[in-house]
């Protein structure tokens, strides 16, 4: 079976203070049931993807609240793996396409973090940790050993990190829907204040409030030009303590092997992508765990302009989570919703998404294709 | 294809201040799996059910906390639907085996509720509900409402509610997981204290520590001897002034005209069920929704002994969620736990599990088997 994006919403990400979370979740939503050419009657079933409303306002129950708004009350649920829940819910939902339980499905995310001051969001988002054994524990914190890590064992460099932030930045400038319009120098990165060493402010994503949407059908229709031709969901433990390695992520090497076996490509195929550079030291971990770089050479690479526009490929184009921001539950979403605009204005015919929860425990790859590509592409076969 | 229960697991369900919620969920699973005779490394998938540990106790990401105890690290998401967060992850698993995807998952959910005090264990619960639209009411009070139109619609008493409490007390007796082992007379649960009228203590479930789990598998062998014959997902709004009726849950309507169409039965087939009894209105509500009762009758059939042993159907024989216990997110998964221990016992051939979110935005159905007794009708059809 197909499965075929055939609409997509977003919401501006930012510090949306006059937007509520159901406001958010509604305006994405609507805007891709609108973009489908579809609609609220066509949605058979919806995927919520929210990591932290319980915490944040104490809202559950979000499959139920984004089903009220159909008049035929659409089967929906919630599916959270925190900063993964994006992916996850898109691969929850394309699990009931193959079934063939549906064939037109709602998929958003959201999430509101901006009302609560940053220590209680950082609090919340440390719930994505193993709160007993990594107790007291921050995201930052934890990159921060992975990129120590990295740097240690390939000679990373604080310019090669610094040019994660550069880059995304830069690209940011054409998301209209991102958080930041602004660029950096790798000087500003390098200097920006310290957070936990050696990440800096310039080197974490934002928190954001925001959403995003996509409609998934398995109906080949003359308006589905965009296909997901591979999808791979990989794990590894909740701890770094338990990684059998702290240079690479597991989660995504699993994912990816799917991905790429499923789609019948290989890294070299891809000339785009939205990795999950919540950190920029995760970009570079994703960068090699893909596939797209050696070990060790990413970080090198995107420094000489290789992950950018005229480079192998282009990473991040939306400018990633850290310039276009990071809602948590949106972002997976986000990521398929902005390659399937890019592949539509035939920027690119064959791209990959990458979504990560927690430092590395859970991860969604999922890679999208232009329909003449693979009409092509099979054709060639 | 068909889908088998290839093992079960619960823990003592009750006050259990020596366990954490990983401890439950890893008791519950390991069971499962021991159960189904299998090792942990034939599990392809976990989906975990939970509401509230994001609240209660600060952790998500329940999907890698339980992943990371499997060496391989299997796919594993958290899946939530407020009180139906066991119904839905039962629904997410099977459309995943339906696919193709995999063909051993285990499904297991938990909630760790009373390591916090009755007042905030309130205030997290009545996150199911829309808490803009509702603010400020609690669950006790929303079924209460419930309650008062049913009783102004059909004439239901307070004996017919204390009724449904007296019954699911007894059988909670058979249950050795149930949080309690005690039985009421009428006269107790009508004079037990008011919690909002006409609901009172004795009319309500409790808070539960505990968790459930199952292993389902799409492969038959000769152990497989309970089949999953229907399953329907049905939704309402999340608020209850939205609602077309007070005297019947439309979500319920909904979920289960879909498992009674693909199981090929009709309500007077089934000989047991699990309903969703988190009040003694919303059993009768279940009962007459389900189809076994006439709209306003379940009340009087309950207490002419008709829900329970020696009657038209048995009703909650676990205890319900009045005896045996209400952790959340373990409900649903216990559900079909324990009925799938009375169908292998052989005290019952067909049987049906009705989980609710909310104040029933969200309804699961199931409809289970033995194996026997579908074969004898496959081959009468």
């Amino acid at each position: 079976m197909k499965i075929f994006i055939a609409g997509i919403g977003l919401t501006d990400f930012g510090e949306l203070w006059d937007k509520s979370l159901e406001d958010l979740l509604r305006q994405a939503s609507a805007a891709a049931i609108e973009d489908a050419q579809l609609d609220f009657s066509d949605i058979e079933a919806i995927y919520v993807a929210n990591m932290g409303a319980g915490t944040f306002e104490g809202q559950m129950h979000l499959g139920a609240l984004v089903s009220s708004w159909f008049a035929h009350h659409p089967p929906a649920m919630r599916i959270e793996g925190a900063c993964a829940s994006g992916g996850l819910a898109l691969m929850a939902a394309e699990d009931a396409l193959e079934s063939g339980r549906y064939q037109t499905v709602l998929v958003v995310g959201a999430e509101k973090m901006t009302d609560v001051s940053a220590a209680e969001a950082t609090q919340v988002l440390a719930g994505a940790a193993d709160i007993q054994a990594e107790y007291g524990s921050t995201f930052p914190g934890l990159y921060a050993l992975l990129a120590l890590q990295h740097m240690e064992a390939y000679g990373t460099t604080r310019e090669q990190l610094s040019a994660v932030s550069v880059k995304n930045h830069k690209h940011g400038l054409d998301n209209r829907h991102a958080q930041y319009h602004k660029e950096f120098t790798l000087d500003q990165v390098s200097k920006s204040e310290l957070v936990a060493a050696p990440l800096r402010l310039l080197d974490c994503s934002p928190l954001t409030d925001g959403a995003a949407a996509v409609v998934l059908t398995s109906k080949k229709t003359a308006r589905q030009t965009v296909e997901v031709i591979g999808r791979g969901h990989g794990m590894d433990s909740l701890t770094l303590a338990q990684r059998e390695s702290l240079t690479s992520i597991g989660a995504t090497k699993r994912a990816a092997k799917q991905a790429f076996a499923q789609a019948g490509l290989k890294p070299t195929d891809i000339q785009a992508a939205e990795v999950h550079d919540c950190f920029t030291i995760a970009e570079l971990l994703a960068l090699e765990d893909l596939g797209f770089f050696k070990p060790g050479e990413a970080g090198q690479a995107t420094l000489e302009g290789k992950t950018t526009y005229g480079g192998q490929l282009v990473v991040n184009p939306s400018g990633g989570l850290k310039a276009s921001g990071h809602p948590v539950g949106a972002t997976g979403i986000k990521q398929v919703a902005y390659l399937t605009k890019l592949l539509r204005e035939e920027k690119f015919s064959t791209v990959l998404t990458h979504n990560v929860g927690g430092s590395g425990a859970t991860a969604v790859v999922h890679i999208l294709q232009s329909v003449e590509a693979t009409k092509k592409k099979r054709k060639s076969l």
